[in-house]
């Protein structure tokens, strides 16, 4: 049967109202429960957290329950649709949380989308939360905001559009290596297009496991130092942390003899002749949502090897659902207080190494897979 | 048995870490189930909010979800605790709205006591959210947050500390009055004592009931004109607006031949001798918690005839509980855009005529009185 997700996701929702409420976890049925869990027992309750404020993480919500926080600049692939238009996705995600991982999620859509506001209102309504998983932030706003936030608040912090991406991408690349006989393939030449958010998360976590020959490309072309003068210090950071020098042109100029596409960009970026291109047995992940950058029949045509992208219709579904919720159910349950880089590269690890016999068409677990949130909730400790 | 309230209450919230958690509303099953609730489907869904802004309410949580918001500068009788602490306090009235109301609400603590940042703060967040209810934040900052707040959003907003309190004591006072037999009582002399949030809103919604004869005071006695000076905008609002000209003096002065009176104060406020001085068949609300103004069996031996607390171990509970899911489910089902006085005069009659046969010792319903939460929503209408 064929699906037409975009009238049954609208009846979906409207039947609904949504996909998320909120539930009683104790009895409310006479007085003596309502003595307990309000007035007057309660007060003893707030005096015990009054006295030490690490008494929130036993005697309230805190302990398992997310800030999923949005601006509404960057929604999925469509752009800056604002707070409102938000909702659906950040509801998705906290339902995904819930229904894989148990951990409570609630979906705050900012209205305003300047960086200082959002980091003023994040940290003022911080203290029901014990994580935040911020989502679709436009770049290069979400990089200052990720960064000051981790350093300004005491709860972990993680940007998933970077950070689930990145994870999920080298924990892919691990296994894809692997199936196509590099071994761990520290050498092989890497191209990366679009360095946006996820783009400059993928290559950061790339370069910190120790590849080193890196291009990366946006809509102008290979960013390089002759463009100086345009590039945000982000881009600066990664060609300079690139064992790769000297290189410009274009897209299809970088992906010459290019073991690894990795594309954050956009629909239809990779033709048939730039992937005809690549080195043999080349490995692509075609990431733009909903359309990837090449289509999975086409690059096998091509004579590329591995194939993945982030759609659930095609094998290799390179998805942040993947990671995100037994990153976050890691981190609450150990009471970790930061995400650091390091965390990420062993996520991946732990994503790569789950799966027994990885072949071409399947590098990676699914995200139905039951042992998945404790695997990667584990790796984080 | 005798419950130790304190003990059972440390013990619940530590054994659920807290008393709410999210659910889903929708199945999360398979790919199929993902693809409607999540990628690519709940593209269209955003599409069509920010096609219409109006559409938030039928394919969100919005149209079901209220905003439990604290600063943690009051609670309960508490005081100035801070927002960690508040929170038991706001998943309580969250587990009431859901358990009571199918109303789903999350709590807010925020991190900040400044009235312009507070105002802010709510803007932003406001979004997700299809009302608000802004709980145990001192007065008199608590005015202008509500009033700003109403003004500026677009969804309804309430003080919970004012006009829950508000409404159950204009309720209890209509059967009150009933049961001893004065009619409609317009011309009794009241005496309200504490004229913080709850203390003006009840007086503000008495006097605009009709009630003329009021006397109020505040910790140095009754406020009259002499006192100016020392007097915020909303007392001098009220003794304006009262028939009763000209009384100067202690609460003791204030209280006697009055007919009713309302403490939102502290314990222990209305000596036995007070009491005394009062009228004959006098109604006393004494609502401070968790320890009453004066405790039932001494106003009775004075000779008060309906004495009401905010307890549940003695008869003649006015706690706001009686209201607000009620409110706050009619406010949201039929997308009433604002809060007005009006409404809490309304639902205070309905609260008073949905109990057949009042009493002295029972001229309330209570909050488990099944029909009682439409009752209210209704009359909101």
């Amino acid at each position: 049967m064929t699906h037409n997700y975009n009238q049954e996701a609208l009846e979906l929702h409207k039947q609904f109202h949504g996909k998320i409420g909120l539930q009683t976890k104790v009895p409310m049925n006479d007085r003596d429960d309502l003595s307990r869990a309000y007035t007057p027992g309660v007060a003893e309750v707030c005096k015990e957290i009054a006295k030490d404020p690490t008494n929130a993480r036993e005697y309230t919500l805190k302990r398992n329950t997310v800030a999923i926080i949005s601006d509404g600049s960057a929604i999925l692939g469509l752009g800056n649709l604002g707070a409102l238009a938000a909702i659906p996705v950040m509801e998705g995600k906290a339902a995904i949380l819930k229904s894989f991982a148990n951990v409570d999620a609630f979906p705050i859509c900012l209205d305003t989308q300047d960086t200082e506001e959002i980091i003023k209102a994040v940290k003022q309504i911080a203290p029901v939360f014990g994580a935040v998983n911020l989502e679709d932030i436009a770049a290069p706003r979400c990089f200052e905001i990720e960064e000051r936030l981790r350093r300004e608040l005491s709860i972990p912090v993680m940007h998933d559009d970077q950070w689930g991406t990145a994870t999920v991408v080298l924990g892919g690349l691990i296994n894809a290596l692997k199936v196509t006989g590099r071994g761990d393939g520290k050498d092989v030449k890497i191209v990366v297009n679009g360095v946006g958010s996820a783009g400059v998360a993928v290559s950061r976590l790339l370069l910190a496991y120790g590849f080193k020959n890196m291009l990366f490309c946006d809509s102008k072309g290979i960013i390089h130092e002759g463009r100086a003068d345009d590039l945000n210090k982000e881009k600066v950071e990664l060609i300079t942390a690139s064992a790769l020098k000297g290189f410009e042109g274009a897209l299809t100029d970088a992906v010459k003899d290019a073991d690894v596409f990795v594309g954050v960009s956009k629909a239809g970026a990779l033709t048939i002749d730039m992937a005809k291109s690549m080195n043999k047995d080349a490995i692509v992940f075609a990431l733009a949502n909903p359309i990837p950058e090449i289509i999975p029949e086409v690059a096998k045509e091509a004579g590329v090897a591995v194939i993945a992208t982030g759609r659930s219709d095609f094998p290799n579904q390179l998805n942040n659902s993947l990671i995100f919720p037994g990153l976050f159910k890691g981190m609450l349950d150990n009471n970790v207080k930061q995400f650091e880089i390091g965390m990420f590269t062993k996520a991946a690890l732990a994503l790569a190494g789950h799966v027994k016999n990885p072949t071409r068409d399947a590098i990676l677990p699914t995200m139905f897979d039951k042992e998945l949130v404790e695997v990667i909730a584990k790796s984080v400790v």
